[in-house]
């Protein structure tokens, strides 16, 4: 494959993480598609932020147009947002027969089928990964992943600021507007927040996401909206007494009667998973009539997850250019010559938290023995529980998490735990993960 | 695009749920894919199953060999199982020339290097999205979604069968013995449970993923794997006292040593997502540098889902085939000229469940007001919730989760309720969904 040219536009927040993902995956991206992504021109208003981003390797411009024009550009990267020129640049980009990826849900929503439409006749990609659900690749499950189903419905938490703000309220009992001016101290909601609070953009991603799932065009000025501004936590209170969280949810049912298409607060038994995604990640869950319920994770918005979008979108196009079957995409992700041969770790060389759990005599002592052996192998303790002897028994269990050891250091230390004379029986040892990082 | 014709080894529970599947949604993927998926020939030594399940519409054949070497079958989907005979029946099908669809863990993590190989030099496209994690489309996202990312972790509940039976230990205090004799009288666990209990199937699994993530070939004779079968209630209680779910995970990890790769019993704190994937489903999180961690959740077995990936890879597969960006993958899903104008439900034709809140007066018979305006509407009540009023006041909260009814039905008995002269200010709604259907 030959190399993918990029044109960027606008080098904020997310076209920053794009520039900083490619450059730093550069490697892993072409040990992947067999060719090469290269940014070969960049526009933002901002010269000074263009070049102190690109350090200098890019040709820089303020003149969007000119990226949208230039010969050499293959593939146009639309991160300016908004419905004006962005549509205008992105329309002038398929006319000049170019691919384009854009993060702007807003622009596809209310102009998708204008732009799909162009660049069909002109047969060029309009990839959007990154408008809907930020690093989540919801758009790619719902269109590719499960093809194979009548999709029934879609519900999704799909707007970071709000799911934040509610959060918030729930587990500091504040009100709206106290989170609100929090969370734009922080910077998770803008100035103007009425996109988001408002359930605006959650109804843009929504409106995408019902199109592909119901292959209809995108209806964005039906569908229903009512944001999170009267919300208060008197209800966030009073439904979890009932058994259930509120969220703002975009959610998409296709009936007999015509396809629901609506945003607005929502109970939901807080047993379901999505229930409990907190903060400001998102979560789809997507219903269709052969897989059941399948459920998508992730982070919503920022620079790296959104771009994680913006680049896997490209890295589509350059597989898609691909002639062979492996050149479009790899059986294994990375092409077959490209594969390393990366060492296996024997589990003895795995490092993990641990569970241990000790049967021992009710002999003084015995706790001192134990925790000595762990200090003396550097092994420190997380939390403890100890266990009174059953009734009839003088024996007690003893439970100890551990932090993070090397799997040898842990045996070695269980071995000689096993050999005080007040333990009987083996100690019970399992692994601990906090997935967390 | 033409039709694509495949020829379907095995018509057991995925083979049947496959056929269904196709038969069933066929005019859908067909709006997809500008093209049409037939399966033109079936091999299963049960005859009688196979031309009892396609109805006689399907040429059948107890010879799996007369299928594979089919001059008119492009793609072989092989849902036999096991190394043997499988592996014979994969490599002369990529001999022949054709595409091959499987949901063959074992096969493909243990022969994967070899049959990749001979694909590549065959130029045929090998797809194995149902060989992990049944519908969810797991593979898709570690290969395509994220592949801006340097993939960091993967780890997954992988099994559905030793996840029902950890559930049932936990929800029941139950014995693994029990609880497995009971998954096999229910058909959850097999007569010979070997493969799930003692995480075999999980590391074939495991094994398919990090090869992807890590850009490495299969290497299952490496993996570590320890099942669940001297897990102990005792364990599993002491865990939930410290805030952990133990959970069969599989896990891999790249390290600077070298690469983890590893099942067994896990520890997982119970605030995450995955600690709470409960009964025979599965889930995945995947940790990429860029995107942070990501979860993929649904059904990881069973005829449809499992059959929901590999129709899903058939349609890659036609996709791949098509010449123009549309025809590839649409924009939206389905082909422009495919979309459906489907209405959009005004919000008062929407059917749900409600919340409501009134604020009333501590007059008697204001509760049978209520409920009366409800049933004569016929809007049944789920829960309630009678609050004291507050220190000071006279006026009290009533809360009322309603079962489904329509949108402007409920408004009309909220307009009746608000107007009863003991309840004072609005009533406050809020929509409630199950997301269980």
């Amino acid at each position: 494959m030959k190399e993918l040219r990029v044109g960027l536009l606008g080098i904020g927040t997310v076209g920053g993480g794009t520039y900083t993902v490619i450059s730093r995956n550069q490697a892993d991206i072409a040990r992947r598609i067999g060719g090469k992504i290269s940014i070969v021109q960049v526009a933002d208003r901002n010269l000074e932020l263009a070049r102190q981003v690109t350090g200098g390797q890019v040709a820089v411009t303020d003149d969007a147009f000119a990226v949208v024009n230039n010969p050499d550009v293959d593939v146009v990267v639309e991160l300016i947002g908004g419905y004006t020129v962005a549509k205008e640049l992105v329309l002038k980009a398929i006319a000049n027969g170019k691919h384009v990826v854009t993060a702007n849900k807003a622009l596809l929503a209310v102009h998708g089928n204008e732009i799909f439409k162009a660049a069909a006749d002109k047969g060029v990609i309009v990839a959007f990964e990154a408008a809907v659900a930020g690093g989540i690749p919801i758009i790619k499950a719902l269109r590719e992943g499960l093809s194979a189903n009548r999709i029934e419905w879609v519900a999704g938490i799909i707007n970071g600021t709000t799911n934040f703000i509610l959060t918030e309220m729930r587990d500091k009992g504040l009100a709206f507007a106290d989170v609100l001016r929090e969370a734009q101290r922080l910077g998770y909601a803008e100035a103007d927040p009425t996109f988001d609070v408002e359930g605006i953009d959650a109804a843009h991603k929504l409106t995408i996401m019902a199109s592909i799932a119901f292959g209809m065009p995108v209806q964005f000025e039906q569908a229903y909206t009512e944001g999170i501004t009267s919300l208060t936590t008197k209800d966030i209170q009073y439904a979890e007494e009932l058994g259930y969280r509120i969220k703002l949810l975009g959610i998409s049912k296709k009936t007999e009667a015509g396809v629901e298409l609506r945003v607005h607060p929502t109970l939901i038994p807080e047993k379901r998973l999505i229930a409990n995604v907190d903060g400001a990640m998102n979560a789809v869950v997507v219903k269709g009539d052969a897989v059941g319920p399948t459920l998508y994770y992730g982070a919503g918005a920022g620079a790296e997850p959104t771009a994680s979008a913006v680049v896997a979108d490209l890295v589509d196009i350059a597989r898609l250019q691909g002639t062979t079957a492996e050149q479009r995409v790899a059986y294994l992700g990375y092409q077959l010559d490209q594969q390393q041969v990366l060492p296996i770790l024997p589990i003895a060389e795995v490092q993990s938290a641990y569970y241990l759990r000790l049967h021992a005599s009710d002999k003084p002592g015995v706790m001192a023995d134990v925790t000595k052996i762990l200090a003396d192998l550097q092994i420190s303790i997380d939390a403890m529980l100890q266990k009174e002897p059953q009734e009839g028994e003088v024996e007690a269990d003893i439970v100890i998490l551990t932090h993070i050891t090397q799997e040898k250091t842990m045996d070695a230390a269980i071995a000689r735990i096993e050999a005080l004379p007040a333990i009987t029986g083996t100690a019970i040892k399992i692994r601990m993960e906090t997935l967390s990082r």
